[in-house]
């Protein structure tokens, strides 16, 4: 270790996705290497709308690890992030900078200490797994940083260890985590099942829903439902291994009623599991029951499926339209049923891209208000609106896997080590 | 038929309890003959608070079948109605009143035009099986009036085929509909496991919760569940034959803590299986999912359940409480999270038995607004109200099965057999 002076930072800046599961994970086989009890398989979301940014620097100046989330420091001493870095540091390979003067032997990177500075573009706690996005960016940076070999499956398996379903944000596009059957959860990672290019007409619109109750985590919730739920185990060995199947097969050939029908049914299955778990957990609330209904209603109207949608351990939808064209047709009608409070400004009720709200034809909230109710609720129903039920929309699609930035983006001051 | 004139009109009043399930029916393996998938075990609700009461009448001078529902005219074209009708006339006996001059022989009956007369002491609309009092009562009084020698499991029969869960409301009590497995479902009666004075510490709280949408009716329910859910052979099959077993034991022993866990848990995963229906049906709502809070917070602050809930198909909660003191406690606690709106006058918000009331020490809306929090939520969440999410609450108790009236009671007049 060393160089002329200790005066070096050494760092490495990357930015992962976040990922929504379409097929769910939900119940470990094993709580400390975090191997769960059925296969999984989600779809990565663009990082230009939601994704973590973390830098991560070594330098022989700093006295100790210390982790900046979002600006604010935070304690590192979660032990799954300490298993990730274990993993890491006996990973790490040999440095050499000579410009710089920087020589990193093996055995160096246990006695270096750390600075890591993670930042989401979302909220993150809005329940849009910023989590798996964390870990996976934590993962990712420092095995760029200490010069890792390992390929993007092996590091899977090193970010499971963090957040379950973190190893499916190392991979862009569709992703499946193959729950594996050794013990030490070798052979539990992800692979990449098509990249975001395969299938870049689906469009991902986001209800981030208001939650007033606090909700269950979900490392409590599925061990509650592992011990108490009598429908678990018949959905982990008879019907998601079947899912699993079609849902590969569905992605594949591109067809949407299946890749929705499968989605949509495995996502009640999840919230069918936490009910029936003891005490029961509830992380859909009316609205997103609302927001179902608004999708199943409209699907039924058409000849086939227009729009899939997937909740994950929280009321927020995640809904997948089959093309632009659709996803114009699903905003018009969540902004219909869904309109903000009127304080609202519009450009801040649609985030991401933003263009799709141009497909709708709506420019402000006066456009807002003028939306005609959808013909499939013609009939004797009043059309029933949910005022200020939905916090903002993102607009997004399919996106990449995680990606190394330049200095210049770092979050960390190339000379302290410090926060920006 | 006939006597010294066609004036006369004889009738039957009688009056029906309603019932609630704890081991849940969902899914029939014969939608005409109403054949379940499992069997199912209710416990017959007190009918001074909630039940039907049904006078039937018949007179030659009657030109055709005539049915009024809570004082309104009402078709009586209805299939199921028209089966259980049929089923009656075809075991109905000579009839004979010397005295009045009235002789119906058995193929007389067949001939012989129909009043029926029924009103439910609660609102047919909430929600509160009022279809099953009201098929069972019918059965049930036309049975008297048509001298038919069946017992009540074979009349239960009968009534199964108007309405499933009727069946189970020939009987007081504890009853367990068996699902039988005889193709003409000659063997799917309901028995009565102990009467309601076997176990009468226990008292009955229903939450009746404001619903805003409309609901899928059970029918189509079931029958979409039993298409789609791929978890409800499995529930039907693997997990309620081991949990009636399990409920007839906790019955048998007045085990409340056995009786609480499996009811919970079996009205949770009815409403799971509803969950995992394509399209999903909900019938619970936030309301239900926060009484449901309410409940397993404080059943888990004591060493064992003190009250039990359960759900059928709609919003509407109904708790089983252990004995009085502990029904008390929960009124306090119910009245303290879901207070009424500020005009409500507390004799219309809690009906049925209001000497609950006088144990609960609230005497008018002051001391409703005054009530302390429960000392299980004394953490740091802000204690939560929900005004006016509740409709009411009704206090009763398990009750007795159908009971003959005096003609005194009857709803329709002895002369004309036209509605008092």
């Amino acid at each position: 270790m060393g160089g002329q002076s200790d005066k070096w930072v050494l760092m490495v800046t990357a930015q992962t996705p976040t990922n929504i599961a379409v097929i769910k994970y939900w119940g470990k086989r094993d709580e400390t290497l975090i191997l769960p009890i059925n296969d999984s398989i989600s779809v990565t979301l663009d990082p230009d709308h939601l994704c973590t940014t973390t830098t991560v620097a070594v330098s022989p100046s700093f006295d100790q690890d210390r982790m900046w989330l979002n600006g604010k420091e935070i304690s590192l001493l979660g032990g799954r992030f300490q298993s990730c870095l274990r993993e890491l540091r006996s990973r790490a390979s040999d440095f050499e900078d000579e410009k710089r003067g920087i020589k990193i032997k093996k055995a160096d990177w246990e006695k270096l200490n750390l600075h890591i500075a993670s930042y989401n573009n979302f909220p993150t706690a809005a329940g849009l797994a910023s989590s798996a996005a964390g870990l996976a960016c934590f993962v990712f940076a420092l095995a760029k940083l200490m010069n890792l070999k390992e390929d993007h499956s092996q590091l899977s398996a090193i970010a499971r260890q963090g957040s379950g379903s973190a190893c499916r944000s190392l991979y862009g596009g569709f992703v499946k985590w193959i729950m594996g059957k050794e013990e030490n959860g070798s052979d539990s990672i992800a692979v990449q099942l098509a990249d975001e290019k395969h299938w870049d007409d689906l469009v991902i619109v986001i209800a981030v829903v208001s939650a007033r109750q606090k909700e269950t985590s979900s490392t409590s919730g599925m061990q509650d439902s592992c011990k108490t739920s009598m429908l678990i185990q018949h959905r982990a060995k008879e019907v998601v291994p079947k899912r699993v199947i079609q849902m590969e097969e569905a992605i594949e050939k591109r067809d949407f009623p299946s890749f929705a029908r499968l989605a949509c049914a495995d996502s009640n299955q999840f919230h069918a599991v936490c009910l029936d778990t003891s005490p029961p957990i509830f992380y859909m609330n009316d609205t997103s029951h609302k927001i179902i209904s608004c999708v199943e209603k409209w699907n039924r109207s058409e000849e086939s499926p227009q729009v899939a949608y997937t909740f994950d351990a929280g009321p927020n939808a995640v809904m997948i339209a089959r093309n632009r064209k659709t996803a114009a047709l699903l905003l018009q009608r969540l902004l219909f049923h869904f309109p903000p409070h009127s304080d609202t400004d519009l450009n801040s009720y649609v985030i991401g891209d933003k263009s799709i709200l141009q497909d709708v034809g709506v420019r402000d909230m006066k456009d807002v208000e003028n939306l005609p109710a959808p013909p499939e609720i013609k009939d004797n129903i009043p059309a029933q609106k949910s005022k200020g039920e939905v916090s903002y929309f993102i607009c997004t699609r399919p996106g990449r896997g995680p990606t190394v930035l330049s200095d210049s983006q770092a979050l960390l001051n190339p000379e302290t080590g410090l926060p920006k």
